[in-house]
């Protein structure tokens, strides 16, 4: 075991702050990353404060790591000292069920081992993620980072990126369709610029007319006001595929009923009350609302590589880790463009 | 034009009466069909009471019609005087949208020609269904019945058995695959038939255990009582496909949470409210929640001659067209096995 620096909290009304804890030193198939950034997702903040009712404390969170390989244990092949490397929302799987089998650990039978609060299969303790100066994980579960990408702008891809890039994948987004993508934010503005990427045709609906031009700037070719009727219905049963990235409660029947024929709409934002779905929404053109867990190891290397292939990062706004209560405050009121990205070099600085 | 008689009703809150009216001369493309039996459909209540708001009186309902052959015209080339003949929901559709052109009119982007209370476009009057003594129909909309089933049995399959049968193939049931009907009413009965002939271990969900013993007389291998969750979650993320077949107020959250990975749920059924999907519900799995109209002329027709040869059809009750308000009150209350289907020679008898 060695000593790592991180933030984290022990129980869900207290603030993150400075902690020291012990991780595993690195075996055989293991890989040691010296974390170099690390990106804010809003499961970060849900988990530190045990909204989702399953914390495991103390809770560091973070799963949108990446850094330097500072040591690799005998059997590691992909890895040698001093490469880039990145780790997302998984550490581990069973590597024995159909899904795993299939390469979408995300679905495995028997659970995933999250990044952090899941429990490590080496040490049968509690996974510490990524806010924190090192990080020891099995190559099996570590990416390959691209070279040519801003680095710390790479760190959402790893879970922002590759949530909405499977999907867009899975169902098969070709050159020339009408893509719809729902809200912009951390998820929402990396769909648009995925789906770009892929060549659609880029539709991204709001509620906020303000954010018009800056959808444009990511890769929108047209920007759709969700709240106007009009706008709505002048889109009726034209879309061959959307994605909704939106967490709160909304309409998804508005954005149904703008589906083709055979067309779906998958979720990736999770609103925490169940979702209306009317029979005729589905019934009518024989749509289909799916769903979509992040994506498998090799298609979260696939996404790296298309987006180094594409010049594609995440827009972000860097942050001191010693302010992470206020950027979760921020991050609360939508008020970042559009992901908050630690530089752990921060770590290293007196509170 | 010429003559027909039938039952109909002039407003929501009258019962269905003996009415005569017109229909038009066969014309050169059309099919002349004297009914010899209509099944009843819960649609066709829902359209005489104005459930749906937006009934064109008088109504006369009915769209599963079989019966002989009388006249054809003179470019008719599918069918000739004395051969069977039936006709489902559609009498025409606009034939130029991409929907018609794959065959599923169904889907029609300019609406299809309801059976009943459509408009026609040979004469611009509302269309006037099955519970009359004969009917002039496009060929194109026209199916070739085959001779060697009962036939009084043969006419719910023309609604109810292209309703179930056609998401069957849509997600493609394949031999061994577990399959789950929910519900055994006019539809699910039929969804049990033809998933057990496509090869399907085929799993009944009801909610009254007395229904079970009947279920595995129709072909379901299981039968689950909905209402006990043991019983439920020992079935957790093992179906490859479940068909919705229920009309009424449920938890679907229950079903899609025994689907595999990838897996699809399909509504046939169509409540009034929408239906309660929680996100993580279709997340957790990569699952679908999708819907399915009726199906196209082209399937309806391969459905049947796949229940032509498997001997597939409906279970029916024969009623008497006097008795059509004490059949309608029974389907009320379920109180129907599996579907009533009209005597159309008892139209000539006294009332």
């Amino acid at each position: 075991m060695f000593r790592c620096e991180g933030f984290a909290t022990d129980s869900a009304d207290k603030p993150l702050s400075r902690t020291t804890f012990e991780r595993r030193d690195v075996g055989e198939r293991d890989v040691k990353i010296d974390i170099l950034f690390c990106g804010v997702c809003h499961s970060d903040l849900h988990q530190a404060r045990n909204e989702w009712q399953n914390t495991i404390y103390p809770c560091l969170p973070g799963h949108e790591i990446v850094g330097r390989v500072s040591e690799v244990g005998s059997a590691v092949t992909k890895f040698k000292v001093g490469d880039l490397a990145g780790v997302g929302c998984m550490v581990g799987s069973c590597q024995n069920c159909p899904n795993c089998a299939d390469g979408l650990e995300q679905y495995c039978d028997n659970g995933f081992v999250g990044t952090y609060n899941g429990i490590e299969k080496e040490t049968g303790k509690v996974t510490m993620g990524g806010y924190s100066d090192a990080i020891v994980v099995d190559e099996g579960f570590t990416l390959r980072i691209p070279e040519n990408l801003e680095l710390a702008a790479v760190a959402p891809l790893l879970c922002a990126g590759i949530t909405t890039y499977s999907p867009l994948r899975r169902w098969n987004v070709q050159p020339g369709q009408k893509v719809g993508i729902v809200g912009l934010g951390g998820l929402g503005h990396m769909g648009v610029k995925l789906a770009h990427a892929m060549g659609a045709h880029v539709v991204l609906f709001t509620t906020s007319p303000k954010k018009a031009d800056d959808a444009r700037r990511l890769g929108a070719d047209e920007v759709i006001v969700s709240t106007d009727p009009k706008q709505m219905e002048a889109h009726a049963t034209s879309f061959d595929f959307i994605l909704d990235c939106v967490a709160a409660d909304h309409d998804v029947n508005a954005y149904l009923n703008l589906l083709k024929r055979d067309g779906t709409m998958c979720q990736v934002g999770a609103p925490e009350k169940p979702l209306s779905v009317a029979a005729f929404s589905v019934i009518w053109k024989r749509r289909s609302f799916a769903g979509s867990l992040i994506g498998g190891i090799a298609e979260t290397q696939e996404m790296l590589d298309f987006c180094a292939e594409h010049n594609i990062t995440s827009d972000i706004e860097m942050i001191d880790i010693n302010d992470i209560e206020a950027a979760y405050a921020r991050m609360l009121k939508s008020d970042v463009k559009y992901r908050f990205v630690i530089d752990m070099a921060t770590l290293k600085k007196a509170a």
